[in-house]
């Protein structure tokens, strides 16, 4: 696995999240290692039926805010695991989430998410790049 | 490595943390891959010697408060590769932070840390069990 196939991988998470997809997010998930799901102000999650639970309760509440992202990059920890970091924007608050995939037979998978608040992220300049405060 | 070989490892990571051992907080973190750190509010580090600049600059803080932590649990991402989950007390707040580690030639070694506030934290029984509110 690239990590540019990760960090597509991470943009289909992100999609499912926006487009409210639960099986697109359902399939996302790693289903052959553990799984790790961290949500802002939650417990920890480390069932996998737990997460995709916790996704159906996210993905079908009418008032979840719409979810944005920005600022990706990536760690190769292992062969076959990437981490990818970005920026989540949802109703004015930025969050920084780390999304580590692993290389499964039919694409990368998420086997850890966390996003929790980022006090001071990154603006975007009018150039496309990132400045920190 | 086993998942008991991480959670040591995950114990010697808030030793050192609570002891403001610098040298033994940089042995622990990975030197043979990507790596990701996550300081709560902070901006992402993806550079292992910013990352070890970080630390330098929190436990040579003389306002830092000390740190604790509880509710350990772990997910086998690959072979070599566990994520260990746990709660932090820092100052009366509660975090929720993610340690992934990888198997090096002398141990354990962290490439992934993510520590965030959690808004709703399991509660520990005088029996030493946690409850979820």
């Amino acid at each position: 696995m690239h990590d540019h196939e990760a960090e597509f991988a991470n943009e289909a998470f992100y999609l499912a999240f926006a487009q409210k997809d639960l099986a697109a997010m359902e399939r996302l998930w790693a289903s052959n290692c553990g799984v790790v799901c961290l949500h802002p102000g939650w417990p920890a999650l480390i069932d996998r039926n737990a997460i995709i639970e916790s996704w159906k309760s996210i993905l079908t509440n009418p008032n979840q805010p719409p979810i944005d992202f920005y600022g990706v990059t990536s760690a190769r920890v292992a062969d076959g695991i990437v981490a990818v970091v970005c920026y989540e924007v949802i109703a004015g608050n930025t969050m920084v989430a780390t999304n580590v995939f692993v290389a499964e037979d039919d694409g990368p998978k998420i086997a850890v998410h966390q996003s929790g608040v980022c006090a001071n992220p990154p603006k975007i300049t009018a150039a496309g790049d990132m400045t920190i405060n």
